[in-house]
């Protein structure tokens, strides 16, 4: 459904973690991988507002336990350092130690305080970070305000995604230009749980930290919530966004006459990196896109979008072109949620494949040609309520297979 | 743990639905496939007492619907009547009519009251049973208390399985020798949810329908509830026991001085089964056993285990066989479940890979050698409490995308 505030919330071709006003980025290869740049920051000029999302893991990795301990202090953070290869996660009190210094590193490095310094890890569970190499990288850190700094940036936090994640914003609060950049990692052990992956977000809004943790949770739960490659959630997951207050709005609240035009900026930058990330899941070679509607409320809905998304079956028959609804009869069918099986549709793109739980005769033709699309479309209606949701994922393919036979060599 | 219950009962190789006195079986190829045997039938002497479980998708088969309304009569059944290839499910009023003309069908060719006949049926979702075929087929069945009757009817039922699952076990009491005998099939869509796949049982115990029904009830929980192949649930997931009374043991309940030993032969048979599913899983070159203890509760530890062995990061981990526990540590992280994430130990086979959460160094060939293994044991203590239990799966492969990404055709 297109909105005002929609249409008044336009992409940026091109846009990234450095279009808003006072942000500089970098990354550079400082040796965890054998040539791939591996360690990158985000840096603002100012003391940043600020708010983030972890993973819900019993198993919270280093890097994470460090970032919620800086924004505690004074819900401010200038910036963000991240490394990819090592996760420093399952690694005990040494590795708890080694997040406190690569945040110290940081620290010293733009003279900030250190609880301005967020932390993120991502890569192998349970090995320690390589402190030499992590104390060397920083000390090279350079961030610049230009494009080829957010691209290296963006290079660096990658492990097995093929492509760099970016989208960016743009709209008009009291008359100033207002943007929201975002960077993202995502790949495998993708099934985020009230948190998600890493994704890293600027903005020059004017904006309070309470109120942007706000807009984050909810945006949160219907974006990189909603995404799953793989049904794994990572010791790892989080998102960061900071806001440097440089575009000079009024300070915005929900109150805020253009408080929706924020709030869609925000919104479509997450969604934009949540559907890249799962486009870009391992070894897939399609976007799966579900919506559920008629669903008793919305919630359920999202839950019956990704318990489809997420079926290994679904995923598999996605891939080998293969129009076979039962797979997603066989999903609804153990959701946890509300479905009288005898009123369902299901469509594949426009092919209208079960009415009313009365199977459809189609052209297998057209089904088959449709699923060779590189964006797959599948559309549940469960005729109950007015509950609607959507979630976003990948096929299951031999690479997937691949990738995670061997992880680790 | 060896109890003096467990001693008793004994494995009987060869073993088959046939071995408990008063039943035989058949299977013939009434062309629902090309060449293979698909439709088959167990029958017995006698009305047997019964029980049943179900799958709790929210599309129940109509096959199923036919059975529950068949056991609810007197709880009594003679005959099971079952076809591959076609699951007979989301197929609206003209699949609830099919499957009572296969329960009349069956009933008229062996002298039956219609409520004596369970139906069931396996394969593609949302396509007619060809009733000609079928009409033609059960014309042919014969069954007969022979071995040869017996993997005739556990051929006929098999999917995408490779190989027929049979399990026996026999114990003694009263002084009479009591038999279990069952034949499954698995293979992909593997996930029970408070039911299992088809599975059919036999014994000539003297037992009422009510105590067979509490039994299998509970031991489903513990057997074939705790495997999965790919975390999907069936529509058509069934298992059904029939007990014949012809062992003339004095009628078992609870009470019986000699009850534990028909339920560990019950269960014995339920668990042997569930592993035979479980490794002959889609694509599977493994069979992953994961051991948990020191939960909170038992519910916990098998929903830990479960989690485990149902993570597609952990299965390609296992069929690639690198020693990845950071994949075991994912999945725990995002049970449903109490865990401590500073007190874990997780082993593979012998080999300790985290002691109270801290990563211990290992022999990489070691732990390289352990998975080339065809049976892999994951043991996992979270030092909480007494909680255990046990969960049974298969690695994820490249045969297992590629069966499922043309399944149909």
């Amino acid at each position: 459904m297109l909105t005002k505030q929609d249409q008044e919330v336009y992409y940026v071709a091109n846009g990234t973690v450095v279009t808003p006003k006072g942000f500089k980025a970098t990354g550079v290869h400082a040796g965890l991988r054998y040539t791939k740049k591996d360690l990158g920051v985000i840096v603002c000029d100012v003391p940043a507002s600020c708010a983030a999302v972890y993973t819900k893991s019993h198993f919270q990795a280093a890097p994470l336990k460090v970032t919620q301990e800086s924004i505690a202090k004074e819900q401010k953070l200038q910036a963000i350092v991240v490394n990819s290869a090592c996760a420093n996660a399952c690694t005990g009190a040494k590795g708890l130690k080694d997040a406190y210094e690569m945040r110290e590193l940081c620290a010293q490095q733009f003279s900030l305080p250190p609880h301005y310094v967020a932390v993120a890890s991502t890569g192998v569970i349970g090995e320690f970070l390589p402190m030499e190499k992590i104390r060397a990288g920083i000390q090279q850190l350079a961030p610049v305000a230009l494009e080829e700094g957010a691209y290296a940036f963006q290079t660096a936090i990658l492990t097995t995604d093929t492509v760099m994640k970016q989208a960016c914003y743009q709209t008009t609060i009291d008359g100033k230009t207002v943007t929201v950049g975002g960077a993202a990692k995502g790949s495998g052990m993708i099934h985020p749980n009230m948190a998600t992956m890493l994704a890293f977000i600027t903005t020059d809004a004017n904006i309070s930290s309470k109120t942007l943790q706000q807009a984050l949770r909810s945006i949160t739960d219907v974006s990189f919530n909603q995404i799953t490659v793989d049904g794994e959630t990572s010791t790892n997951d989080m998102v960061v966004v900071m806001a440097s207050g440089l575009a000079e709005n009024e300070e915005l609240t929900p109150e805020h006459p253009e408080w929706l035009k924020f709030y869609e900026a925000l919104k479509k930058t997450c969604e934009d990196l949540a559907k890249q990330i799962a486009k870009d899941g391992e070894g897939a070679t399609k976007l799966i896109e579900v919506r559920v509607r008629g669903a008793v409320n919305d919630e359920e809905a999202k839950r019956i979008a990704k318990k489809i998304v997420g079926s290994n079956l679904v995923k598999t028959a996605v891939y080998g072109a293969d129009a076979n609804w039962g797979r997603i009869i066989g999903a609804i069918g153990h959701a946890d949620a509300t479905v009288n099986p005898d009123c369902v549709d299901v469509l594949l793109g426009p092919i209208v494949m079960l009415k009313m739980s009365e199977p459809q005769p189609f052209s297998e033709e057209e089904a088959t040609a449709y699923l060779q699309s590189e964006e797959i479309v599948i559309e549940v209606d469960l005729h109950l309520g007015n509950g609607t949701g959507i979630a976003w994922g990948c096929d299951l393919t031999y690479d997937y297979v691949k990738i995670n036979a061997s992880y680790r060599t």
